[in-house]
């Protein structure tokens, strides 16, 4: 592992990088949203390090969308950082820096579907400063509202396509593993949406990648979505739609809700190390709904909608 | 404490009283509502009990409201009963028996506040029966969107008239403790209402009371929305109300939901014992809202409904 001095210099840079991404990532929403404008916060955190919130409300195309950046460091316990995942041997403390970008959109249209994407940067030193650990962490899925497998397929093969250039096992890894972690496993295992990608804890010499690499498949990643998520946007958006559609996307909302509050971890991280709440809780939907116990018909919308959370290989041909 | 054949006769006179609770309060929405009519879900719960759900949709005065029944048993380890709250002295393992109801009315006009009420009975044995602890526990507390500053008086004159008459130092002991139980402490200690009472694990000789004298109170807990909140949507069903009304009940009603899923006992039980899962979210709003960090100019109704959720002595006559 580097020196402390090289680790300030790679912390530099992926600050830097971040701040690129988080403007790229708000160019291309205002792009595709053809007509909205993002307000902008800026934050600092008590305990070290902030951010920059920003959030479009009621565009032309989106209902709501947050790009948040923050970089952040602190004080770990020995058991905040087991809870984390960072392996600090024995130590009874350690410092935690991280960086990342979180996205959510949430499009008004019942017929274009919502998309997330993160990517965080995690080092973890002693008190003096000298690496313990580090790893890179992120992912993206997609929560349609209206069954259109054509989307699924789309985005999960630029997913692959994407993870095939830096390892022929990422995909199916991290496919996988978004499969098992996007789950309201209070609703018998159902699934936010129809997945995509997940990863964490992916150390330099991760699948013989060192830090390089894995840093270049990190950013690949962080700029998926013009590919994976603008043309599904792009050819739904003109599709018409009615009040059953738009009472399913805000059911599909509600459980939306359930898994953010419920067991998103990156949600509990910030609800329990005073994050600045607004920021954390951008990712919640405009509006969302309960109706009590709702049944489908067979064959219905709603029913093909949930059929399709069922997680299978998007790879193949038919449907 | 009693033998193992009269804690059956308890559990038997429980379930009875429960199910007569159940009817009268099921009774007292759709005489307030006037109109509406709760559709009725049966259920049985695998490892043993079950209930009854009874959810009125889209009625004339409620937009959504729940009365659930439930007697349920069960298997307990020792870290489960301690989290529960149970004395199991040394026991590696216990049985549980909880019977109680759980209400919720989501008023369809923002003048008239949201109610919550619950009551449960818990009686907790080791595996061959003998009987290890016992307590009742519930509560009843108001979540308005208006601020009427009468209202919340109101509601907490019954209460204290109603605590009163059983002990002298209830009232004030679990109006605190539900001060202290229904907040948002992600959102800098925001309460989600303006209170009510709330008590759990009272023993049999709590406070010189004997299990008679608890369970007296705990019944008048159990049937105190007809004086406690009767009169309140009485007199506000009435009022006209507009767009900012609502947009307001709807922001409440988000953070009705983030205490219910993040904080809630009862809920986060519901969700790790596999009890029904409609039955247990049957308490989230049918709408709810999160615009983006809204900010409320001093005065508004939104700000002084703000400055309404600070704890105070609501039996105290001025504003």
């Amino acid at each position: 592992m580097a020196t402390q001095v090289s680790e300030e210099g790679f912390r530099q840079r992926i600050t830097a990088l971040v701040e690129s991404l988080h403007d790229e990532t708000t160019r291309f929403f205002i792009a595709l949203d053809g007509g909205g404008e993002f307000r902008e916060d800026r934050w600092d955190r008590e305990g070290g390090g902030g951010g920059v919130t920003r959030v479009l409300t009621d565009g032309t195309t989106l209902e709501k969308a947050g790009v948040n950046r923050s970089v952040v460091e602190g004080t770990l316990s020995a058991a905040a950082a087991q809870r984390l995942g960072a392996r600090i041997g024995g130590a009874a403390e350690a410092r935690f820096f991280v960086a990342g970008m979180s996205v959510v959109a949430h499009p008004r249209s019942p017929m274009i579907p919502t998309v997330h994407l993160n990517v965080r940067y995690f080092e973890i030193t002693d008190p003096e400063g000298r690496p313990l650990d580090e790893w890179f962490g992120g992912g993206t899925d997609l929560t349609p509202t209206y069954p259109y497998p054509d989307d699924a397929r789309h985005f999960h093969r630029v997913l692959h396509t994407l993870c095939a250039a830096h390892h022929p096992a990422f995909h199916s890894r991290f496919k996988t593993w978004c499969d098992h972690y996007f789950v309201n496993t209070h609703r018998g295992e159902e699934r936010r949406g129809v997945g995509g990608v997940f990863f964490d804890h992916l150390r330099p010499s991760e699948s013989g990648l060192d830090r390089e690499a894995l840093l270049a498949f990190w950013l690949d990643i962080g700029r998926s979505l013009a590919a994976a998520f603008g043309p599904i946007a792009d050819r739904r958006r003109g599709e018409s739609w009615g009040e059953r559609e738009r009472r399913l996307q805000l059911i599909r909302r509600g459980r939306y809700v359930e898994f953010n509050l419920v067991h998103d971890r990156g949600t509990l991280f910030g609800l329990q190390t005073n994050a600045r709440i607004e920021s954390v809780l951008m990712s919640l939907p405009p509006i969302a709904a309960w109706p009590y116990a709702p049944q489908w018909e067979t064959g219905s919308i709603e029913a093909r909608l949930h059929e399709m959370l069922e997680p299978r290989d998007w790879l193949v041909e038919d449907d």
